[in-house]
């Protein structure tokens, strides 16, 4: 791979760009504003077409009841606002400088803390790839002893409700008042889920508590304000980045517009390639999402890729380094102790998390303890200067069915949940990543673990897989074990797409990764009861029932896909307003029975009266 | 659609006849034998490579440990089986023709009992598709005053093991015994779920209680027997058939051989298009797996579409029609009883079960009681003339997950119970068919009163899908549930295609449905430590850690996927049998350090000693 000169005004960004501005089927972008003006939440509007009441004698709908607009949580961005211009060669708008800056307790820095930040600000070499358009970097105000504390956490336990707090607020609450309209035609039954309104100083309260987060640097200043928490919706995590082995800037910050156009919560950057640093800043600058990373990645690419020459120096200007640039979130290692290290030698697949056997690979080549766990708090004092949330990472989970919940994974779990009380300590948030390959039987012991060592601190977990035995279909293995988890209380899936195991995915895999995870999600806040998720279930269950074939596709987490498989049997478009489907053909429909069915009831009732 | 000319000779049934005879990759065709020699087991047995024990400096494998071959339950026929030859016109060889007659309780009759049937036989504008080689129908011994009863139920309850029941009990078993070798490997831990061994007085007592069935209609001796229930390996069913809007019997055959070639376990043939008759002929004589149907799809096209001029004399003589084909089990909606149909009026979505449409429109529009529970005693006197076993059907299943669990729901799985106990008293194998859409939290209340009030019944359940907000992804959302569901006891998944909702699968739906299933039924099995599953789990591990790629794809559910996906990323063969893959990288390895780990681990072994 050489360095190409990255400028997509002149790459296949320009076609890309168009789609990704285009408004998805039947919706428009819409803002409910907050307690102030610059409080505008984004909510995609789906409008429905009229329930048709009657048919003409070719069961053709004539007119129609209204069906109010449907809203959905939208993690798109400003992509899909017509009225804000994209530029990717200038990023998005910085849509919480303001609420940062007026907090007063941040300064912008003259140049770059990192060594390393410093010497890629400058090579010549990189500069044609490298984004032209950054800022300054922010940080907490030091009083001359020690540095100030920024972080969400920090804020909520002194009491103080912010901007981010009231935002998550409103964006979890959701907007389905108008779907009490559906409860007349549905009976008592229907509406026990309708939406409660979620405060900000619930929100607030989870913070303080540790129980859930808000994952926003300081420097990343574009980011829409998200929640992580096991009293919020169930989020998802899209993994991209780059390899040794291929992929460019343009390819990995076009995975990260889609992934987040479908859907994606948050995106990790996993880069291990060529131009780790120039990635991360087009793919912050462009993301309307948090972005986490793993730092230990770049810090061997630093050292050549030989685990034992990492040192501790290095890895701190790493951490100041991605910091710096905005990375919302670290996935750290701390927890993989040189004495649970041999405890893996009888696994059947051993380590099989880079950043674990990385950490393993130091600790037995230097006989020495893990510098991420030795040198903990002062880790800690760089992400609550930026508001960096840690993501504890689990570098023993299981790479197989045989080796879950073994004792290198749950001896891990229980130092992440040592360290998760002194992050706490300084008020820095905090999520533990969870495993890993778990039949179904097993995985409810690893969340009541989590919870009980982490104490409710947010569990973030990759699937977890429920069988080894379909590699090309891992994306299916694993949201059979990701649904579960999350009905059992885990606050953030990492997707897994169909890739997995087996090589770099592309654009489809990630579509297939979140569209699956979406899944997964949803299927866990209904199970969990959360306000207001069943509301599009039901209001897609209503437009199938009454053949309103558009907005069933609309309503649907895939519309083009929905509305692509349904044409290949029935590609006409009169079918689309037809009372019948291809399953059962014209002459027969069972839900024209129904219709019989009500009148017959009806019939009784009037009877019995 | 006109009548065309069925001639697979000339059809495109050509090419697919050379790629479905056509070994999987590494794969050969074995078979273990019973007590007696036609008693003959089939198996694939995948061939795996040796370990690498060193690698040059290119990573590549020099030499290694052999790895003893791995055997699959295999559902797909002698169509693999090199040695028999394989001609759609004449249909598969018979193999349980002499099981049959050696019992001496059954006669051939001179021609076909039904009046449907023998008009079909004598009709010369369908004779160009007719199956060419139709055998005389088999049925129990009359002995005058009542029919003979030839099921496997029957038998059993005598005390008689029948072949079909040893062949069963080989079949579950499996063939791991040579895994203990890898057991060496992976310390004690590994092998805990070692297979041990299903006996033939298992299988005849487990079918005695009514905990399992082995479907298998005297009059498709072409089937191998298969059982299913709770203590066996977890069941998929794939759904075919036409519909008034397409399809062929060509495409419909086509289906059916791909499907057992990739693992269903049965099929149910739902046509409701033209040439129902003729279409269920070609199926049954080239299927190798039992054979399900819904009856009263048929019934209604007979009379013109109408459900209200359903009688119960052309309903039996469909039971009678199919049976004397070999139809091996039925769906028969008897548990819709007049009174629970008002019941479902305030339903979101009404009933959707078409079997459950179709006696719902008819006990309303006659105000009368169903007449497959009013006549239920004279069809278990049909069953067990032929070893036809029942699926109970769920006609009032929830169609969204607002409905689910709901008083209609669980008012005709009752129902259910009742009549299961009245085939019981006939020595009629039953299983019971359940939902639909069923969000996470409330599966488990679906599988405890199935057990209770069908006193152990096997489950047959489509999915339950676990949100409706995916379609396109319908067999992701069920494979959540059907996961889910066979954890917590049911004995047969039914597939859900990606085509679920919105139209009728093609062959690309129908593999994709069935590997979604293959996965989800073998999650199951895990959960529930059935004994052998983690074997395969464990082989798969075990290659991919050792990075014996082929090894990887040759156990995996569908290895052309799982091969293509890689070579995507690494399409040199070389980088098959090399030690890194595309996610990290040729200069890093978190398998090798897994390596050194293990190396670690030895020294502080003999520090200690």
């Amino acid at each position: 791979m050489t360095a190409t000169t990255f400028d997509p005004s002149q790459s296949r960004f320009d076609d890309e760009a168009q789609d990704l501005t285009r408004s998805l089927p039947a919706s428009k972008k819409v803002y409910i504003q907050g307690s102030r003006p610059d409080i505008q939440v984004p909510m995609r509007e789906i409008t429905l077409s009229e329930t048709p009441t009657h048919q003409n004698e070719m069961g053709i709908a004539q007119q129609g009841e209204h069906n109010p607009p449907f809203y959905v949580y939208d993690t798109s961005g400003v992509y899909t606002d017509p009225n804000v211009e994209i530029n990717l060669n200038r990023g998005l708008p910085k849509l919480r400088e303001g609420w940062i800056a007026e907090r007063g307790d941040t300064e912008k820095l003259d140049r770059l803390s990192s060594d390393y930040g410093k010497k890629r600000a400058n090579d010549i070499t990189t500069a044609e790839l490298r984004f032209a358009h950054i800022d300054k970097p922010r940080r907490a105000k030091s009083d001359g002893s020690h540095t100030g504390n920024v972080t969400q956490m920090h804020y909520a336990r002194r009491g103080i409700i912010t901007p981010e707090m009231e935002y998550v607020a409103i964006r979890e609450t959701q907007k389905q008042h108008e779907l009490t309209d559906i409860r007349q035609h549905t009976g008592e039954n229907f509406g026990a889920n309708l939406p409660k309104v979620i405060t900000p100083e619930f929100v607030r309260e989870e913070i303080a508590s540790g129980r859930a987060i808000i994952p926003n640097n300081i420097n990343h200043p574009e980011s829409e304000p998200m929640i992580i928490g096991r009293n919020f919706l169930v989020k998802i995590n899209a993994n991209i980045g780059n390899s040794a082995l291929g992929s460019s800037i343009e390819e990995e910050v076009s995975k990260m517009t889609w992934a987040t156009r479908w859907g994606a919560d948050t995106i990790m950057d996993l880069s291990t390639g060529k131009h780790i640093h120039e990635t991360r800043e087009w793919i912050i600058r462009n993301s309307p999402v948090p972005i986490g990373t793993v730092p230990i990645y770049q810090a061997l690419e630093k050292v050549g890729g030989v685990a034992e020459d990492l040192t501790w120096e290095i890895y701190k200007d790493t951490l100041i380094e991605q910091a710096e640039q905005g990375v919302d979130y670290f996935t750290i290692h701390a927890g993989v102790l040189l004495e649970y290290v041999p405890t893996t030698a009888n696994r059947l697949t051993g380590i099989v998390s880079r950043g674990g056997s990385i950490m393993a690979q130091w600790c037995i080549a230097h006989n020495q303890e893990n510098f991420l766990y030795t040198h903990f708090e002062e880790i800690c004092d760089i992400m609550k200067a930026y508001d960096v949330a840690f993501s504890l990472g689990d570098g023993l989970r299981p790479g197989c069915i045989q080796d879950a919940n073994d004792d290198a994974q749950f001896g891990e779990l229980r130092t992440l949940g040592e360290l998760t009380k002194i992050a706490w300590e300084h008020d820095v948030q905090v999520m533990i990543e969870g495993p890993g390959h778990v039949a179904m039987n097993r995985i409810k012991e690893n969340m009541e673990l989590q919870q009980s060592v982490c104490a409710d601190a947010p569990f973030y977990t990759l699937g977890p897989l429920t069988t080894d035995i379909a590699p090309g279909y891992d994306h299916i293995t694993s949201a059979i074990g990701a649904a579960m988890i999350g009905w059992y209380g885990t606050a953030m899936l990492c997707y897994v797409t169909p890739k997995e195991h087996l090589g770099l995915p592309n654009k489809k895999d990630v579509n297939d990764g979140i569209v699956t995870y979406k899944i997964a999600a949803h299927a866990a806040d209904l199970a969990n009861g959360h306000p207001g998720a069943q509301a599009r279930d039901n209001a897609l269950s209503k437009a199938r029932f009454e053949f309103r074939w558009e907005d069933q596709f609309n309503l649907s987490l895939d519309p083009d896909t929905a509305r692509d498989f349904h044409d290949e049997t029935l590609p006409k478009d009169a079918h689309k307003s037809a009372h019948f489907c291809s399953m059962c053909g014209p002459k027969f429909c069972s839900m024209k029975i129904t219709q019989n069915v009500r009148e017959y009831a009806k019939g009784l009732e009037v009877a019995e009266a």
